[in-house]
């Protein structure tokens, strides 16, 4: 049975709305993602939310209603609530009519094997999270095996960046690792390791990738530490032809990825 | 000589704050760019702001120095202001310290020339500041002729699509275009015009392009219309192997931009 709750005031209001805040999922380990689409495709991976909020309306939308029976099946609360309580928790107006809370999935470097795919992605310290979740929608699209965190980035469980991925966060493996967890397991990659460089002089179409490929960015300021750039076999890098000396970090990933693809 | 502001009652603070709104700055043909980088890259184009907003400093940037400089010979205002006047007028903590009052400038259909440039690129009622923003930057740094903005598209001079060009709207031709005034002048484009479809068959990279080749991207819910999909010589999909059902806009104009550069 789903319950109704009509206050703001309400704690579990509050608990949901917490996550917004970095500390609080930390503690949690969970996420909030709006929308009927990105909650459908949670329930189709088998990932229900631990809890479902909605609006109640009149007929209910067979997607949302499957959404609640997979919720409550697995044990997950499922709340009714107002479409002000819900402008409250996604913080921002014209809301959302459905709106899930999740458990953050990671999956450990050593688990991953990179024959499963022919393109993966490696982000190193990347700050913007509507960036990586633009790397991850991507990476989603073209097949690749997963997105690996380099050092210190900014959180994909963030609303933020869960909005940008559409639903791909909860398709595509999500990796953390530190540096020197990265740099030993790259020992054994079998195929290249890619990295772009603004100082590279290879033209990222020239090069000869071999598969499995793994493909490097650095972050939207400095691009790929020192250390990073000498773990790639291939550094490239993608032509500038007019002022602009650089791309967009989630752009320069998607056209990596496809030319790997 | 510079005039000094220090109240945030000031109605010239007011005023260019008030570039903000969409109404303000269709009525006074402004914007608003913030950052030494954007204002220098204006500078380095011929375009000085009317006005230049910027918080003391000793010493001074050298930058800042010539842009203080191109402001006042070419007329405009030079105004000293403090950091919560800078952090009101660009509504976040930490500004930037330096901020530029610029004239809108279109430039007409009639004026391009389609051979003067290999790539274009055409966005249809494209919706997101960020995005359009993105793709402007994309475009300068692919050295594209220039962006034309066909039928009802949001702003390219509102705050969140000038910083996401990171200054290539100086750099990069804009045109605005009914979709009639569009459809008309494309009767004589000399090159290919390709539309992206979902139900296209033929993959992006299988297709033969004619230079110069106008790259026509529709809205991100709906994607091109049946009239501007009509228009097209080539209709190419990028292919999507995993779950995601599509790119984000920016992404997906990057890989089409390079595919064809």
């Amino acid at each position: 049975m789903s319950r109704e709750i009509t206050s703001l005031a309400n704690p579990q209001v509050k608990a949901v709305r917490a996550l917004h805040m970095g500390k609080e999922r930390r503690e949690t380990g969970l996420f909030l993602a709006e929308g009927l689409k990105i909650v459908t495709e949670a329930v189709e991976l088998s990932r229900p939310p631990k809890t479902l909020l909605y609006v109640p309306e009149t007929p209910i939308h067979p997607l949302l209603d499957r959404a609640i029976e997979a919720t409550m099946a697995a044990g997950g609360e499922v709340l009714e609530v107002t479409p002000a309580i819900l402008g409250k928790i996604a913080r921002r107006d014209n809301p959302q009519a459905v709106l899930g809370v999740f458990e953050q999935q990671l999956t450990p470097l050593a688990a991953l094997d990179p024959t499963s795919a022919k393109v993966w992605v490696g982000l190193e310290k990347v700050r913007d999270p509507g960036n990586l979740g633009t790397i991850i929608r991507t990476a989603d699209a073209a097949g690749c095996g997963g997105v690996i965190l380099i050092g210190e980035c900014c959180d994909p469980w963030s609303v933020e960046c869960v909005r940008a991925t559409m639903g791909s966060i909860f398709a595509v493996p999500i990796v953390r690792a530190t540096e020197a967890e990265f740099l030993a397991w790259r020992e054994s990659w079998p195929g290249s390791v890619v990295g772009t460089l603004l100082t590279a002089t290879t033209d990222y179409r020239a090069a000869h990738y071999a598969t499995p490929t793994l493909i490097l960015m650095g972050n939207e300021q400095q691009g790929l530490t020192p250390e990073m750039a000498a773990a790639c076999d291939i550094a490239v890098k993608i032509p500038m032809r007019g002022r602009a000396d650089s791309l967009n970090l989630a752009v320069a990933t998607g056209v990596m990825i496809y030319a790997v693809s």
